[in-house]
């Protein structure tokens, strides 16, 4: 197949070039490098399959090659300080970047594959968070940049598959960590992983009784391949429902990687949701899904990299 | 000053061109007629301070006149049949056009206005809605290409104010009727007036109780314009809080205009919402602000209008 991906140099799209140039495939990486990294191009720029195309796919998506078989759309900012140092560029990429990949899937007959998040759940009333629920997102809140981009991202994929017959696919992205996400990412495993490598004390926000779910990449690498071999239209929640508190969590690290101590911080992020866990009854109905790497293994397989 | 509204040939957008030509004001209106009527360009066409420019404001707004003071972009289809026969449009001119619009703004040194609407709500849980209330909005849902796509526009418009310093206001508009509605708008007054004014029976979908709230167009113009007066960036409700279900709506009709019988429709819309109802406690101490014309008094006023 030639799969285009918006996002390639990204942490998740870096995963997917891998795996599709691993298994035959022809793949096209399109990226502006606003949170992307050249690293994860480097990695491939040698293959005889891949293909670099750097660019805004907010302001098209300049690809004049052979028929494509999939549109693949995961460029965006996706960590709290970074959506939030580009509020206008992430809205865009949600929306522009978004059409402009229908657009191209529809001129190729190609199939779209949409990359949405969890954070259209906001900060949820219903726990955990299945496909149905509507979510509780502040439209006009910090946060609302990626949240609202996202939830528009999904609105106009149906849009285009109702009226114009592409064929789509919608993920929701539960946290997810592992090896590539960038050291100034934000997201609690890249800090804590980090913070003990150097030895420094973790630094636990609140009062470290929220709970995360952390998916690992393999795991979620294998839910895109296997939606991409079914069809349906609906979004469908990939994350791991395995949860912990912040505390848990350091202790963990503790036991995987280094005895360190941790710090609290007063400071607690606007809008930052206390609780969220997927519920994956329909990946594992309709994909014969779930998660199989467990936390110690994947903090585990993260550090070995970062130690590199 | 100089005023360009989007969506100038729409049922609102033509009630605030009137009122600022009346006012003194200079006024460029912009419509590409998708759901605007030429009708209500013709109603100004003549006058001095006018200016019409036809287009598509997703496209940009081909505006290159002397310094605006205010953008205000009223320009979408709003009502469900029109925005669900033109999902993409919709989506497109909740996103790119507003963008548009808040950069011909920022460009002038202008004053931003985002109509939104009560649909940012969704199917409430809260009840009646305050503005801090975050809504319950189906994502994929059929009306999701006009509630996210407003939800989008607020939330673009909050990141243009914050990250470049743009001097905005929202407002969420609920259900408003006056003259000048289209007669094929699908919404509930009109159909109803129309049915009457004929003298056939009233429609009423599911079983009647569904409640609504019904604000006068006057009312709503003259908020729009206390709110360009203040200095206050959050969005604001407008709309008029005195509820009524269906069939009591039906009693005012034959009340008011004239006697007819009304049939049950089993056909209850997908995903539309039970009950909707705005808490305007905030235009009240901001603005000063309340609906004055009842219910009574203005469907009175647009049958006189239908009747012409």
């Amino acid at each position: 197949m030639r799969i285009l991906i918006t996002g390639s140099a990204g942490f998740v799209g870096s995963h997917l070039v891998e795996r599709f140039l691993n298994e035959g495939h022809t793949v096209i990486g399109v990226d502006n490098y606003i949170s992307g990294q050249v690293s994860n191009t480097d990695l491939f720029r040698e293959h005889p399959r891949f293909t670099f195309i750097e660019a805004d796919v907010s302001h098209g998506i300049p690809y004049t090659g052979d028929k494509l078989d999939w549109v693949m759309h995961f460029a965006s900012p996706a960590s709290p300080p970074h959506y939030q140092q580009f509020p206008v560029e992430t809205l865009m990429v949600g929306a522009q970047g978004t059409q402009n990949g229908l657009e191209l899937a529809h001129a190729h007959g190609a199939g779209f594959f949409l990359a949405s998040t969890s954070e259209v759940y906001g900060d949820p009333h219903v726990h955990p968070q299945p496909e149905t629920y509507w979510g509780n997102v502040n439209p006009i809140g910090v946060r609302s940049c990626y949240d609202e981009a996202k939830r528009y991202a999904e609105a106009i994929t149906m849009a285009y598959h109702r009226s114009r017959g592409v064929n789509t696919r919608i993920i929701r992205i539960f946290n997810t960590y592992g090896p590539r996400m960038r050291p100034d990412d934000g997201r609690v495993i890249t800090n804590f992983v980090h913070q003990a490598l150097r030895g420094e004390p973790l630094t636990v926000y609140g009062d470290g009784s929220q709970t995360r779910s952390f998916q690992y990449i393999d795991d979620l690498v294998e839910g895109i391949s296997r939606l991409m071999m079914v069809k349906y239209h609906k979004p469908v929640n990939l994350g791991n429902s395995d949860e912990f508190t912040m505390l848990e969590l350091v202790g963990i690290i503790n036991e995987v990687l280094v005895s360190v101590d941790y710090v609290m911080e007063d400071y607690f992020p606007q809008d930052d949701p206390k609780k969220r866990m997927p519920n994956t009854i329909m990946a594992l109905n309709l994909l014969n899904w779930m998660p199989s790497v467990s936390i110690r293994e994947g903090i585990h397989l993260m550090a070995q990299q970062f130690a590199k």
